[in-house]
């Protein structure tokens, strides 16, 4: 498996790499550039929910390999995505109640590697993200974290929602980290069960929210408002794996 | 308080700001530079446990932003830092038992900032920090502490170890993150307590080691090494809060 990422540049390219099913995860344009090729390309990245940004010429020439970059630059990842079946089965291979991780939105690469490092130290089956606002599987990803991509599967949907309506069907309960919760303590959090963190600013959307069985807080002493991304995770974690555990 | 990282650029704006006894934390030399006002701040660098980097010429001129750099730029934190003495008596205000993080050489600025962050939400009362071998105050700590910089006292030790022994003396107690340790639910971590972290790489160094009443270990499941240095730290610091809180 190769974790570099690949950097597709030029109208041909980059056209031609959405043509074949590649997932794109990221497709920087010339911020102003209006053409026939660049709309169409802009059109099939609206279509595939790629991350799309306009940026200024310095910034392409920056990030441009070759120095042809023609306006466009796509970020494929070299890694493959797998399905949500998948999670399951990895669950069901260890014969352990699934325990899965949920990610609404999360954006910043370094929290969504170290929650994939978190989730397979904490023995879940696997990682669930969204295809719209959040990152994908980058370099930056991969390499944070340390290698747990190549135990870990990650799932990319469309519709994070909807797989938990599908997936509760199966059994599965769902727990969201947002602040008013219950007191992660108090809850019962051991079977098979969904852990679902939101994005960096927002926390969890109001839809993914609502399916949720369970909201969790991670009691704060401070003076500000959250823990980063990546701790939450961690933190949360950590209490299912304690209470999978039976410690008291 | 401002946050803003101070660059200090050119062989006198350096030298003099070593003088002056700014705390600086970072210094960027031009490799290969020897030359007498080079190696005179070279050497009060050393003399200051400043971290020291030779970096080539185009790097230098990256970061430069007068673009005058004279082969030296020197960064200052505009934070200062507070005493040890200030973290207990922060405790001491709050009728609280001593709480304190003691990172043991992270290197991340992002994951300081993540811990300093965690800090302050765990109800912990400071958190100290070595001079060498670490990052310190800089302002991408700051921006990832969200705030909690503002209101959670960061101390910067020359030795860690003999700040320890120091504390134990007032009563506190140590216990370091480490693999083969015994397993955290099964310490008692209530009372007054230091968690002491490790590098992102190398873990606790043996002589910070060597002072810690206990070794916590968070269970580990997966197929990799180690947790993301700021997630550990949450999840610890987390064990300890509900150990005070008394949850079961």
């Amino acid at each position: 498996m190769r974790y570099e990422e690949l950097t597709i540049e030029g109208r041909n390219a980059v056209m031609e790499a959405f043509r074949s099913g590649k997932t794109i995860d990221r497709l920087f344009v010339l911020d102003g550039c209006q053409d026939g090729p660049v709309k169409s390309i802009i059109r099939e990245a609206k279509k595939q929910d790629t991350i799309l940004n306009f940026v200024a010429k310095e910034r392409l020439d920056q990030m441009s390999d070759t120095g042809h970059h023609q306006g466009v630059i796509a970020f494929a990842a070299a890694y493959e995505y797998a399905e949500v079946e998948d999670l399951l089965k990895n669950a069901e291979e260890k014969g352990e109640p699934p325990f899965l991780f949920l990610l609404d939105g999360i954006e910043d690469p370094h929290n969504l590697g170290a929650i994939i490092r978190t989730a397979n130290l904490a023995g879940a089956h696997g990682v669930i993200i969204p295809k719209r606002r959040a990152v994908g599987l980058t370099a930056t990803v991969a390499r944070t974290s340390a290698g747990a991509l190549n135990y870990t599967p990650v799932a990319k949907v469309t519709n994070m929602a909807s797989v938990i309506e599908d997936l509760k069907k199966k059994g599965m309960w769902f727990v969201c980290a947002d602040m008013g919760g219950e007191t992660m303590y108090r809850l019962n959090l051991t079977g098979p069960i969904g852990l679902v963190i939101g994005n960096e600013g927002e926390g969890v959307s109001r839809l993914v929210r609502e399916k949720c069985d369970m909201i969790a807080s991670i009691p704060m002493k401070g003076d500000i408002d959250s823990l980063n991304a990546s701790v939450a995770a961690g933190v949360l974690a950590y209490e299912i794996v304690r209470q999978r555990l039976g410690a008291k």
